[in-house]
């Protein structure tokens, strides 16, 4: 039978019950027959208290740093006890099943501690245990560095380690359970009408994720499209004996009737800020962006337009909200050198972006969605736009307003 | 310089700011030059709290089951967390330190995991680790079987931990840092009059562990005993720059002053059984003591004595008080076989041990012991000895009395 790679997070592994709940979905893929490989993240909340250890230790330590290794020893932890508590009850329900920590497989990352990227996964023990019928409850997010030490991969790091994992042993899907069950068309809290998508390709859940769409981590996506692992996203909370069908995400070529938009996506933690009066000469929008990634600042929509006075432009961009400040320090230092006259700043916009890979052979989709926020009054401050993806700027107070809008005018909200 | 091993519990690491404490007792080692290897305990509760999450994971698994090698995965957690703290805090204050797991070092054991016994250490890495000024902090209490998974020591095991690393790299001594400032002539609960022991033999450091004097594990005396690494028990609470002297547990030969009676311990887990009428004929004995061995039970003091009737005997024996139970299930489940006419069980009992390498070359000690409780009208229902101990059973509710008695008839109470 099939190999395949199962990931529970933190919310469906918060206590013992939840662990029994998940060791009910794991059987039923056993006895199906199929050779089972585990990925679990730490119980909500454990992974916070440990930083918080570590936290309590000592100021942060910079990336790269020794602390950042005893960092990883003290937060991997998490996962370690996770899988050791569902391995004991599948053992208890008469399953053969062990934990494997990531030094255990190994899975080998390289020296980026607190960030670790996967280097190798040797599949060979864990994937004749599995074919051998022992269910292998891998301890996510971690693994094991060059210096033998343990190395996390960051947050989200278990759907990395799940995807990764499902690549290494060629297994037939990864299925990536969660607390909702499935990729939605937009976020259900702002409409009603918000409908789970069933098919959706690895392109558009990445245009997803980079806007900020929480269901999977982004690398998890870019790995499962590099090897063409199938995903899937479920809900552990489904009951065992009637899952739910969630949602595939896949090749784009397995996708019969591809839609033009597949879904319309709000991303509120945005913020805006323009630079006004720059002289407008060679160089100056050069220095402007040079500072702000010294800064670190991650710089996403930019716009320059002409300013009231000749010889001068206005340069807008936006950032993520937490970077604003950064953003704005890193400019008023250099305003005498660039010299620009001022700076506004407005955390009170939203980017509502419309993504489907329909678009590529489609026209109209902007126009339509211009249109659509023009009828509603609402003023497009910025734009955007990718193969499969417009974004637009708005105020934040339009927000809500304008993805119901928008999914209707899209026919999102209409069964298939 | 020499290489040192130091050893820190439970309470003297519960909390960062615990740790920071050892961590100036550790950098006043370091910083006299010496090589510093540190073994740590989990944060007091920190064990408990994850052999709760084992227990509600399923019904508690007997010693070599699967189950317990899920039970050391996630037990040694604790111990982990602990050393990764420590390290982070080291660091902070300009130390090069690292985290050692058991599997780390490698620290090898048996199979036995939930209780395992350490096969070898290698000690290499660490050892060379350690003269090139790095600290070494080692997670207590946990190693790595045979199978690459991690096994722990059983309870106390970082004493064991501590005392068998010492024993690999060769360290000058071994000092283990606890919430007592040292070894007592007894426990100071009971009387004022007890003073902390300079220096003590392995021998009686044994007899004491074993009769249930909590300082340290009787494995890791035993261990200290076997391969000859000095001992010290010393108080993490005092002042780094003003450490008190603590008890040093060494060779009886390295002790030049020998006492005849170095401690009295008191015992009050003791429970007493006496089999009534028991037919006085070979093998009937055998069969009480082969029962109650088959039970689980641990037998200590016995007695054997004639019935009021005729071609009858009484025999008595003590075991622990959470034995107890069990061993009067056991008797009773065959005493028609064995032919006795009835039991009697008493949790009111105490033994008290007077211990000292001096009583082997030194009459009187006994005669000194009974006579004593003697003159203050206290009934002795049982008597064992061995070369360096003797020991009597006694109604509890007089145990107190008892010890102080014989602190004193011994000299223990006058400052040397």
């Amino acid at each position: 039978m099939a190999r395949i790679v199962m990931k529970f997070g933190g919310t469906s592994v918060a206590n013992l019950d939840r662990i029994r709940a998940v060791s009910a979905i794991v059987r039923r893929e056993v006895d199906a027959g199929h050779s089972v490989a585990v990925v679990v993240s730490a119980m909500a909340g454990e992974t916070n208290r440990l930083v918080g250890l570590c936290d309590e230790a000592g100021p942060p330590a910079p990336a790269l740093d020794a602390r950042y290794v005893e960092h990883d020893a003290i937060v991997a932890t998490g996962e370690q006890i996770t899988s050791g508590l569902l391995a004991l009850v599948m053992q208890n329900l008469g399953y053969r099943a062990r934990s494997w920590q990531g030094w255990q497989i190994p899975l080998k990352t390289n020296l980026a501690h607190g960030h670790a990227r996967i280097s190798s996964i040797e599949d060979e023990s864990l994937g004749s245990a599995i074919d051998g019928g022992e269910v292998a409850i891998v301890a996510g997010f971690q693994g094991v560095g060059p210096g033998g030490r343990v190395a996390t991969l960051g947050r989200g790091g278990s759907d990395t380690s799940a995807v990764a994992l499902a690549a290494a042993i060629n297994a037939e899907r990864c299925d990536i359970y969660t607390d909702v069950d499935g990729v939605y068309t937009t976020d259900p809290r702002i409409t009603k009408q918000a409908r789970r998508i069933a098919k959706i390709s690895y392109e558009e859940m990445l245009e997803m994720a980079s806007v900020g769409a929480k269901v999977l981590q982004t690398r998890s996506v870019e790995l499962a499209m590099a090897y063409r692992v199938p995903l899937r996203v479920l809900s552990s909370f489904d009951s065992p004996d009637a899952p739910g069908p969630g949602t595939l995400i896949c090749d784009e070529d397995d996708i019969v009737e591809k839609n033009i938009v597949t879904a319309v996506t709000p991303d509120l933690n945005e913020a805006s800020v323009t630079v006004l009066a720059v002289p407008d000469e060679p160089g100056r929008a050069a220095a402007i962006f040079t500072k702000l990634a010294e800064a670190g600042v991650n710089i996403d929509m930019i716009v320059q337009s002409a300013s009231r006075e000749a010889g001068f432009a206005n340069t807008s961009f936006t950032t993520k909200e937490n970077d604003l400040d950064r953003a704005v320090e890193a400019l008023n230092a250099v305003k005498e050198k660039i010299g620009f006259k001022s700076l506004q700043s407005d955390r009170n916009v939203a980017k509502i972006s419309v993504i489907g890979v329909g678009m590529k052979s489609h026209a109209g989709v902007a126009s339509t969605m211009f249109q659509t926020l023009a009828d509603k009054g609402i003023n497009i401050q910025n734009i955007s736009t990718s193969e499969i993806k417009i974004s637009v700027l708005i105020n934040s107070d339009a927000a809500e307003y304008a993805v119901r809008a928008l999914h209707e005018a899209y026919g999102l909200d209409k069964a298939k």
